[in-house]
């Protein structure tokens, strides 16, 4: 038997292969699976993880989440913090384990957990919570939708070095009105293959349920939006490249409505760079539907479009 | 004759050994004035820069200003770009030079000093803007206040990865309620010496004329604000350091007020990490009062306290 734990991450994408284990390189499945095996006194195997959102190499996370199966003898060694005769250097810190807010966190011994993950954890990845899941929890399967923000400074915006890691600088001015015009096109359900590169055997099938773009009052970087059942690879890199061509001109709706039916990926848009790009939340239904959710999303998405 | 010239400028000071130029150091000035050599073809004497703050090692800036006095054959050279036969690799791209906002800029000659200043510094630094000023103009001297934040993360905020090279992530839950209660004991002028680093032959009196003390809303990133005439060495992680003692329940705002009159620097507050530090703003008296604000605080600080 095992416990099925849920945690809600948040990393810096800049020094990091992207989200999937590659052997020798490093990325953040690897770095924190090995955290896990340390922490918790996993095997490899015990501490692999499911994600809900397989991030491209440099793109970054603020609400990633991944769960993974603890088995019960770990989840017991956890609940029973060792007492007695404490030897230096082996002793827990006094008081209430340090823990980030943002997510959920039982505060007992998953909360030990966020702690103990942390302490170890480089500090581009940061555990935000940890908490006990139903078993029909699945961080990929069971998630209503994923929502993605792009973030560009283009010349009406300040360049700040300080957020340069997560903002890409683009040439030029960008017309948010005309890209804001245009988003409405993509809403919806349609095959986005025009605006994705394709995965063998998958459907390039999704639901956009947001666009949104805007600029921001005080720096004035242009903030694209976009929140869809399940995203295809690189498709929200290809709508900010899309969008971005229409906003500074190159192109426009039509262009962008014409695009999306021919159905095939051309020269244009290019794919906008990787480090202005950050998963911000992924939200998952109720626990009492849970399941149904998760084999609704396998069933969909293993059928061929 | 000379035109002098200003500069407002951002940096991400992690990897610079703070602003002033120090030999074999990568400093801020060292690459600016490296830059202005360069594209403005200057001797190093003629590029030399003054600045409103010189900020240590890994501090931030947003909105720092330096001024330099540019040769007049400099200023008619860009005044005459150069036209006729156009040589390849020596051809100004077409349109306006690209540049950011956030400072005034002429859009003529200094427009261009930007633009060309941008294409070669690396992307921790960046020119917010360029225009000629009166000769009154002292980007230290004429300075009517700098206004700088501190920016920590507790276990209340969201650790974000995204924003951990200018917000110093701490320990414990600071109590921003009691820290706000303490701040006006610093407010007006103060021998400051108990909270800064002495240098020599200079007085620690300042005017600390706003310190406000607030929590983000969305990350519940601490904020400490703080403005003044001018600062002594470390004097704001000085600060920082006192209302995080205060904030964390170790002291109260009795002992900030005795720690003041005592007017010597003890164990304590400790120094806070100069990452968490950026210089937002610096303040400047409108032309015609130039030259008086500049022999004023000239006057002020060079004289004991």
């Amino acid at each position: 038997m095992s416990t099925r734990l849920r945690l809600d991450l948040a990393y810096d994408g800049r020094d990091f292969h992207g989200w999937a284990d590659q052997p020798g390189l490093r990325t953040v499945q690897g770095v924190l699976e090995a955290a896990l095996v340390r922490v918790l006194r996993l095997t490899p195997q015990q501490a692999r993880t499911t994600v809900a959102g397989r991030t491209d190499a440099g793109v970054h996370a603020r609400g990633q989440v991944a769960h993974l199966d603890l088995p019960d003898q770990t989840v017991q060694a956890l609940r029973r913090p060792p007492r007695g005769a404490a030897r230096p250097g082996t002793l827990e810190p006094p008081g209430p384990p340090e823990t980030a807010g943002g997510a959920a966190d039982d505060g007992g011994w998953a909360g030990l957990v966020t702690y103990r993950l942390n302490r170890v954890l480089p500090d581009d990845v940061v555990v935000l919570g940890a908490r006990a899941v139903p078993e029909g929890f699945d961080a990929r399967f069971s998630a209503l939708w994923r929502r993605y923000c792009y973030r560009m400074a283009d010349t009406e915006a300040v360049r700040d070095p300080l957020t340069r890691g997560h903002v890409a600088w683009v040439r030029g001015r960008l017309d948010t009105d005309r890209m804001a015009a245009a988003a409405p096109v993509l809403l919806g359900e349609h095959d986005f293959a025009a605006l994705a590169k394709p995965r063998e055997g998958a459907t390039t099938i999704r639901t956009l349920q947001d666009l949104t773009v805007s600029r921001d009052e005080a720096t004035g970087t242009v903030e694209l939006w976009v929140q869809a059942d399940a995203f295809c690879h690189s498709m929200v890199r290809f709508i900010a490249g899309a969008l971005t061509a229409i906003g500074g001109g190159r192109h426009d709706a039509d262009w962008l409505a014409a695009l999306l039916v021919s159905g095939v990926r051309r020269g244009e848009p290019a794919v906008m760079p990787a480090h202005g790009l950050t998963l911000e939340r992924v939200a998952y239904p109720p626990d009492a539907a849970l399941a149904a959710q998760a084999a609704r999303a396998r069933t969909r998405r293993s059928l061929p479009g």
